[in-house]
Order: C-alpha cells, then sequence, then structure tokens
C-alpha cells in the first residue's frame, strides 16, 4: 500500500533498505558534463569528475544509512532512501519523538561524514596526499581524495545548519522539545528553517542554481512538518468516533468489481470499505479499482482485487494517533469497529475537514 | 465564485479588466537592486534600474491587453491580466476555437511589441538617440529608450518562439488546428512546446535563472493543456447524464448551516446541492460552508449564505461542453436538471473518474 514514486528507480536494498535514484539525478550528470566541456574539459576530466560526483554520493548514501541505523535502534524502520541531485532522503514509517533519541538520530547523518573525513584525512597525511592544491574544476588522480576529504566536510558542516527540516533543524527542535511542547518546537523550529530558506533562494540566485532548490524544498518541508504536528496536536483530545464517517455505503466481497466502479461514479466517495458478516474484510482504493478493471475487468468478485492488508482503527482509540499511522504510512482510509463491527471510516481528507470546522467554529465564537 | 490568487495585489481596473501583480515581483526587484549594487551601481543607478523594469512591464501589460481587445472582438471576456517576474498572463473565461480568430489573438501581443517599437525607433531615429550604445547594466537618462526598444524587439521575438502555450506556440497550434482536429493539434504544439521548455531549462541553468522558471511554467502548462483538449476530446461522446452522480443528498434553503456542516463530516462530500421544490436552489462548497460557520455561526439558515449564482448543465446537454464551462470559469460542482427538477450533480472530480473508467474498461478489452 505504499506509494513509491515514479520518479525514481530502484538500485538496490542494502540491510532491508530500498536504495532509490531520482531521474533528476542524470540531469546533473548531463549539467556537470556540458559545464565542464564548455571550460575545455577533455573526455578523461570529465569522466574523472562523475567519479566525483558518484563518490560524493556514495558518501551521501553512507550518511543516510547513518540515520537509518541509529533510527532502527530506536525501533524506527527506515523504508527508503532516495538519491536526489540536492542530497539523500530517508523515509521512515516514524520518528522517534523523545528528543534525545530524535537529536542521536539527526546527528548520526553529519557523524557518518565526519568520520569519513577523518578517515581521509589520517589516510593522506601518511601518503603526504593533503599537499595538492584542491581544483574542483579539475579534479586529476592527485587531488581526488584530498577533494572528497573537504566534501565531507562541507556535507557535514551544511547539514549542521540548523534550517528545520534538515539535520541541524532536527537537532534545534530536539533541544526545543525538552522545554517546550511537540507542536510548538516544530513551529519554531520550521520558522528559523523558513527564514534560512528565504536566505538560501536569495544566495542561491547569485552563486549557484541547487541552493536555490535546496531552499524552496526545505521551506515547504518546514511548512508541512509545522502543519503536520499543529494538526497533530489539535487532534489530541478527540475520539477517532468524533471524527469519522458515518454515511458511507460498504461494498460485499462477492459483488462483481463493477458495483464498486459505479459506486465511485455513482457517489462523492473514491475509496471503500468491503464488509462481511458486519466486519471489515478488506479496502478498494480509486487505484485499485482502476488496477483491477484493467487487468481483470469488471466481472471479477471484489474479493478477489481488495486490499486484505489493512489497518483498522478502535472507535474509541485517539485521533491524533490514527493520523499520524496514516500520514507515516500513507493510509488514506481506515475501517473504524466497534468490537469487531465496522462502525465507520477515517480518511484524510475527513479529518482535515473535521479540523478547518473546528477553527472555523473557534473563529465565529472568538468574534461573538 | 472565481478564485482569486492569494498571491497577487490588485493594480487597478482598465476596460474592465482587473490588472493584478504578483508578490513575486518584488523578489525581482530586490534582486536587481542587490546584483546592481554589487557591481558598484550607485543610488541613481538603480533607481533607473528599477524604473527600466517598470517601463518594460507596463509595455508588458500593453502586449497581454493586445491580447485581450482581441479576444473580445471575438466575444472572449478577459477576467484580469496578471503580471509575474518572468512576463505576464491573461486569463479568459473562454478562448477563441476558430484557428483564425485563435491566430489573431495570439499575434496581437507580439504586434503590440511591435508597434512600440517602431515608434521608438522612428522617434529615436529623428533625434538621433540611436547612435548611443546600449549598455543594459548601466542605464542613463541617454540609453534608457534606446534600450526600452530593444526589450520590445526582444519582447516581440521572443513570445514568437513556437512553445507552446506561449503565443508563438498558440500561433503552431492554430495552423495545425486547421488541419487536424483541436485535441491533436494540442497534442503536436504541446509536444513541441516541452521540447524547447527542456531546453529554456538547460539553456537558463548556465545562462539565466529567469529561463528556467519559464520553461518550467511552459512544461507544465503545456501538459496541462494537451490534457484539457485530451479530456474534451474524449468527452465528446457523451451526454451530462452518463456521468452525473445519482447518489446525492440535496441540502434545504431552510435548513440550519450545522446540516451542511454534518453532510460535511459525516460523509464523503465536500460539495453540495441545495434544493427547493424539487429544483436547484444554491450550491454550498467547502469554502463558503466555512466561511459562512466563521461569520454566522452554525444557526443560520442555509437560504442565507449558499451561492445562489450558479451555473446549471441539463441532463441531455453534451459532457465536452460542461467540462469545457467548468474548467474555464473555475466552477467545481453543477447541478443537473431535467426540465426544472434537479436529477443529480457533476463535479470536476467525478468528471476524471469517468475517463479514468473508461481507460481502463478499453485497456481491460484491448488485453483480452
Amino acid at each position: 500500500m505504499n506509494k513509491k514514486s515514479k520518479w525514481s528507480i530502484n538500485l538496490g536494498r542494502i540491510a532491508g533498505i530500498e536504495v532509490r535514484i531520482h531521474w533528476t539525478f542524470f540531469i546533473l550528470f548531463l549539467y556537470v558534463l556540458i559545464v565542464g566541456r564548455s571550460q575545455g574539459q577533455n573526455l578523461s576530466d570529465s569522466l574523472m569528475m562523475l567519479a566525483f560526483i558518484l563518490a560524493v554520493f556514495f558518501c551521501v548514501t553512507l550518511h543516510e544509512f547513518g540515520h537509518a541505523l541509529m533510527a532502527k535502534k530506536f525501533g524506527c524502520k527506515t523504508r527508503d532512501i532516495t538519491l536526489l541531485p540536492i542530497g539523500g532522503l530517508a523515509r521512515m514509517n516514524r520518528l522517534p519523538e523523545n528528543p534525545s533519541q530524535e537529536m542521536l538520530v539527526a546527528l548520526a547523518g553529519p557523524f557518518v561524514n565526519l568520520v569519513i573525513a577523518v578517515i581521509l584525512y589520517v589516510w593522506l597525511s601518511l601518503n603526504d596526499g593533503l599537499t595538492e592544491l584542491i581544483d574542483f574544476a579539475k579534479l586529476d588522480a592527485e587531488n581526488f581524495f584530498p577533494a572528497l576529504f573537504v566534501a565531507n566536510v562541507v556535507l557535514a558542516v551544511f547539514n549542521l545548519i540548523p534550517a528545520f527540516p534538515m539535520d541541524g533543524g532536527r537537532v534545534l527542535r530536539a533541544l526545543l522539545s525538552m522545554r517546550l511542547p511537540r507542536h510548538k518546537a516544530t513551529r519554531i523550529a520550521g520558522g528559523v528553517g523558513q527564514f534560512i530558506a528565504i536566505l538560501f533562494v536569495f544566495i542561491g540566485l547569485f552563486y549557484n542554481p541547487f541552493l536555490v532548490f535546496i531552499g524552496v524544498f526545505i521551506f515547504l518541508g518546514a511548512q508541512i512538518e509545522t502543519d503536520y504536528y499543529q494538526s497533530k496536536y489539535l487532534l489530541r483530545t478527540f475520539r477517532i468516533g468524533d471524527a469519522m464517517i458515518h454515511q458511507f455505503k460498504p461494498l460485499h466481497p462477492s459483488e462483481p468489481l463493477s458495483a464498486a466502479v459505479n459506486a465511485l461514479l455513482d457517489g462523492h466517495a473514491s475509496e471503500f470499505v468491503v464488509q462481511d458478516n458486519s466486519e471489515p474484510a478488506g479496502i478498494l482504493t480509486r487505484k485499485i479499482i482502476l488496477e483491477a478493471l484493467k487487468t481483470h475487468g469488471l466481472d471479477v468478485p471484489i474479493s478477489q482485487v481488495m486490499e486484505k492488508n489493512f489497518s483498522v482503527a478502535e472507535e474509541e482509540g485517539l485521533l491524533d494517533k490514527a493520523y499520524e499511522k496514516m500520514r507515516m504510512n500513507n493510509i488514506s482510509i481506515m475501517p473504524v469497529v466497534k468490537g469487531k463491527k465496522l462502525v465507520g471510516l477515517i480518511d484524510m481528507e475527513n479529518i482535515m475537514e473535521f479540523l478547518l470546522v473546528r477553527a472555523a467554529i473557534a473563529n465565529n465564537k472568538k468574534l461573538s
């Protein structure tokens, strides 16, 4: 049920974690090649440059594994690591909320680059390799590893800039979380992050287009995380039953797929619960329905194509916990049960509407 | 009911058309000021530079009015003109589909810049003003107008590059439309546009960040317009009744707003038809409900807050025409009537689902 990016390619699986590369990466290669050629590089210069980029991104991958392995210590599984031209991204199914654990996870990435830098430094010192002047525009066998040493120092230092949701920003949030409620700590760290992101965009406009992209990513990332923790905070006092949808028509496993298609086209719902003997038996999202329609046609029984591996929420459960679970695992719909009986469903859009309605009512009370 | 951008400021109304300026424009000002200062400009140089940018964007505004006034000749109303740092944007409630009319509308913009350029050229020639060397980095009273002459030539020529949806691309589409069905002409022009857009991004990465943004805009714009005409083509054989929603619960004007709020939270719908004596009396979108909740509270009767100025579709009407109307006027929901009686509703999401289901069924038939 996890959404996979169409825009990235699976490179393989290491320690149970899928490593993926984003297609924009090839733009980076092309860009570097063209810039290099236009500055008079020959073929071997260009190959050296590409080898250097690969070496740097190998270190970025190790950086992400630093986060992933530390998070694993605290019981948080990493789903995949994606390499983007502007850095790496580790997606976890949940993050440790204990501030000191969160700080250790955030620091583990830059720490990896620091360790690599120290190893390179010692090795180069023993071989008198650090006497070379480092010219990033013209790499050769002599200065390849000195340049890689510098790159790792830069990676460690840059990631420690307190621009949430970058590593340094996560450290800042963890520090704030020791004194403040989590949503407030996130809001402050997010504000600092957005401020620095704007600086990045400005500086990038003059010096480096990649910094512009990094700035935009940080700005949006900070907004998304701040909104998420704010929503979670606002949901904390409610039960799942408070925000669940009662008005819905469950499908039956023995019905043909055409029944689901009719429900999709004839009403507002685009995700459905399949019910058997008053218990939830599966779910159907629009994507599942369309895929099944393509491969099986209209007459296949729903039982054969429905997603049986789904999560269920208890009516009396806490809404913020359900919201967290749905967000972190990309779940769009959850059947709600009382005992084992299906009594409703929650979906992300409705939880958002619940919050909007609460805010509008609070706003009205303030006015009157 | 028109969505207005939160990110732009109303400058005023000329010939019934609202002229708006996007906030990112101020980034352009700041950028030019900082770059200028860092290159040793003094205050009067900077002011001259800002005056020049304003003069250029005045010409861009005239360019957009060229489109708007020509479109008006063919009965197409322009809603507003927005100035972005990368150019202007005229939003029309519909576009002429007659190829030669479309071509005239597309050409009217660059033609305005050509006329300005010719006027400046003649005037400068009579005053020996064209002998000055034009240095865009250092404008002064002497070369201000020669530079403006060059800028208008560039505006005319650049906009005629056949990168759909830019002006030149619209001319290309109009030419193709004379021989081909509209959706095919759009697909070809869109493909050419996206190819040129990628070139813009690449060239921009080396020379000018604004060209990167223009490239991204063109790429997305070409995709959106191609998808739109493709959808419209696929919908042409259907009636509105084929894709309408039957499963919905209309609200009643005398009910309190709380009934709409309950319907919003308790079900999948987020937009509602209000029905009186079996006829549609108004519509309620989520946005209207939330706004009404903020200002009036839960007890206000729906009749007082519903949108009474709405469009209605006939059950036997053509689906592609309804789709076009909804797209061009930002309508998200339309009550469907038979005679005067409310029989269903159509919304954009459901029309999209209708197309997806058709495509999936066609795909399945191809396989079997």
